[in-house]
């Protein structure tokens, strides 16, 4: 029976969406894209925004498998461990692709006993979520992850990645944006001070967490009725997750007759006010938002954690703006390296994770509605002809640009119109054609045109390379 | 039963090959291996170079997702098929790895209606093969491909993949190498005059491409004993696979009295002559070797064949050589995108793949035994200070210079020793150390110390950037 299922569940899936018209369906896997030659130059110029940055701060680069142990993910995740992709077993270890940077890094730190290290990574994650891809929700998306691991003084790497954030945003000019910031001590001692009993504190975070999406009457209703938290209980939950501010909110909090007794409370406020110390310092507490409705839904935290969000699209050409949501977040997660150690030796850390495609959708619409040009090679030169049988030619000269390192194309014609050729340049944004004919060679000279104002000049063979150089040198 | 089965099963992998002494494995899945910080600065060097040979040959960039549709695979790779890795099925379509960067193209181009394109892809893909690490060979690695499709004038693109292969291994410095040519159409013509029933040319080519393994007798008997052909016939293909030379051998085997009868291997004879005729106005036909062994395992190639080989190693530090075997190879494939269209419209392609992983464990290998020192990060100056309590100072000139796009660091403790800070600029190679203290900022200027010379100069505070900026262009 096992076996026919599995044929008919074979023979279904080959059917697929496409109501079985087709012989196969010629697609990508659901929540999955692929990146053409316009979105790769999109997607690289982001990515060189951002690791910049990360390199700017003083960050090596690691590179993990894209499958792990599925024992490595397991119970890292909460509720979210049901969206791991698993392989199949096909003998050997049970596998289960990457849901993110972190825990793999973790393993990394744990594995190679590493107590100290700044790293960043980018690459691929995977997670069997709806998919919604014009808001950039995909089923495998990258992350770009910044973390700082190590025992330090309190606050000063959690600073710094909260710079990240701001540098990195501001940078991509992706329009106005605030980062809320958080600490999960806070929010564990608020849930004490409001009569939450222990073993609800994660359920009931993960409540709070929803704050950004639905409104507090609809969090309230969860927690009182699917979560039988008291309606009391609730509601001082409800007083505090509506509070958000700066350095005021934070002395206040630390006045507050209830919060200021708690122990874990009364840490989460101490740093908060040296994070917004430092932050001050920085120059960037106008975009940061003490909130105590941010709640992120992943268990690994223990301190800090934040969450950038775009205010609106400062993009007049596009009509209806991506609504994107959150566009970076992170935070601290103390414990998680010693659930790896067999020991169980702790190693501090926090990081940031930047959340590249939803970034990236809104590049791709701005770009598309501004109608600019994007290049998509960065050929300097086209080899051409003006008359027919000079293919050798065009193979000789072509080959001493690229063995001097000239970005050259040619036309794969044996005789080529030189219309086309030109057309090539023109469709393609090459700056430059040489062109070979007879005559320029019995005169030892190359015809060098310049496409954007159809001027020719002759340059001598011997200073041609030279010559490319410094005229493209100025695009 | 099942669900017992299944409890087992994963209570076995949890033990995994550890006999069970740990709570669990702490390691990467088997065949895959991490990449640190220094492993990604020799990898990075490696992309660099080879990146910088597609760009410079006029290639866009592309990216496809990790997985496809598992019907997407099925039928491409021959008897390699049982190395694909598949997603388990966790409800919606079936899912695979994809096992090179090849078939995802022609997907790519069949579903997006593409007639033409000159296009590179660097990134993962996944074997279920037998690992050997030291040797480079992995059950994830990198595959670094370049392909031209299109219709074009016959050896033109062809000789363009051969000079690729040419510049990347003289531009990574391996040593010698020899780039071996043949072609399928030249393999069946000699399969057929030798009295190979069509039936068994597959399965005989799979034999041929063992030669570079093992010795010709074995090769044979494989023929023979398990494939079931003819023993003259194993002796008339015995004769041709041993060959190998140049244009000469081309010439000659285009005067065969059995292959010139042979239309498909008079058509890859008469190509073959063309590429040399190209290859020679490249230069570089002093590294390529036609030679009737190279038969190569994949299915889909339908023309020109090649793989580079490196002769040996130029290694003088290291006692034993990495022996690595095939380091590129690739093919002319014109009919797998006609696989993929609805209507079976062909688009001619040929390609090449770099093997990346090969190539950075000689890298590897050359670096740790030349004990060069290698950086991992780009800081180029740290902020210190030379006296307590100046944490908020640093913290206020870090984020000056991380404003004005210099790459610096800090040691995250409030009062550092200088000699702690001094000692993290020698460990990490960065060049400059900014010391901030208190006449220093009396005076508004700030002490920057060029670490190789120990060399200390005041530098007014607002001419900083631009000190540091022209101290480290150098670098």
């Amino acid at each position: 029976i096992a076996k026919e299922v599995a044929k008919l569940l074979e023979m279904k899936a080959q059917l697929g969406e496409d109501e079985g018209k087709h012989k196969f369906v010629l697609k990508t896997p659901k929540g999955t894209r692929d990146y053409g030659p316009k979105q790769m130059a999109i997607r690289e110029k982001a990515f060189n925004t951002i690791i910049s940055c990360f390199k700017r701060h003083g960050a090596e680069v690691i590179d993990t498998p894209v499958f792990e142990l599925k024992e490595t993910l397991t119970g890292k995740y909460g509720e979210d461990s049901k969206l791991i992709y698993d392989l199949k077993d096909q003998g050997g270890e049970l596998l289960s692709l990457r849901y993110d940077l972190t825990v793999p890094f973790a393993r990394y730190l744990a594995m190679n006993k590493v107590t100290n290290m700044k790293r960043y990574h980018v690459a691929k994650v995977y997670r069997r979520d709806n998919p919604a891809m014009t808001r950039g929700r995909y089923r495998e998306f990258y992350q770009c992850d910044f973390d700082i691991a190590g025992q330090f003084d309190p606050m000063i790497p959690d600073a710094e990645c909260l710079k990240i954030v701001h540098e990195i945003l501001s940078d991509l000019q992706l329009g106005d944006f605030v980062i809320k910031v958080n600490d999960r001590r806070i929010l564990d001692g608020m849930f004490a001070v409001c009569g939450v009993p222990d073993s609800k504190f994660r359920t009931i975070c993960s409540s709070v967490d929803k704050l950004d999406k639905v409104p507090w009457e609809e969090v309230r209703s969860e927690m009182v009725g699917e979560k039988g938290l008291s309606p009391e209980a609730a509601d001082r939950i409800g007083e505090y997750v509506q509070l958000h501010g700066g350095l005021d909110l934070i002395e206040r909090l630390l006045q507050d007759p209830k919060l200021s007794q708690n122990k874990l409370a009364k840490e989460g406020l101490g740093d908060m006010k040296l994070l917004f110390e430092y932050l001050t310092l920085f120059g960037i507490t106008g975009k940061i938002s003490f909130d105590l409705s941010l709640a992120r839904g992943l268990d690994y935290y223990t301190g800090v954690i934040f969450e950038a969000v775009l205010l609106h699209q400062e993009n007049e050409h596009v009509e209806e703006a991506v609504s994107v949501g959150s566009v970076a977040g992170g935070g601290r997660y103390d414990g998680l390296v010693g659930m790896f150690d067999p020991k169980g030796r702790k190693v501090p850390c926090v990081g940031v994770s930047i959340g590249i495609e939803r970034i990236f959708s809104i590049l791709e619409q701005k770009l598309e509605a501004s109608e600019e040009k994007i290049r998509t090679t960065e050929t300097q030169v086209l080899v051409a002809s003006a008359q027919k049988k000079l293919l050798e030619e065009r193979l000789k000269l072509i080959s001493e640009l690229w063995d001097a390192g000239i970005k050259a194309e040619m036309l794969y014609k044996k005789n080529p119109k030189l219309l086309n050729q030109l057309q090539y340049c023109e469709d393609t944004g090459i700056p430059l054609v040489a062109i070979v004919g007879e005559q320029e060679l019995k005169d030892g000279v190359v015809k060098l045109r310049i496409v954007a104002t159809r001027e020719e000049v002759n340059v001598r063979r011997e200073s041609l390379v030279e010559e490319i150089r410094i005229r493209t040198s100025q695009c």
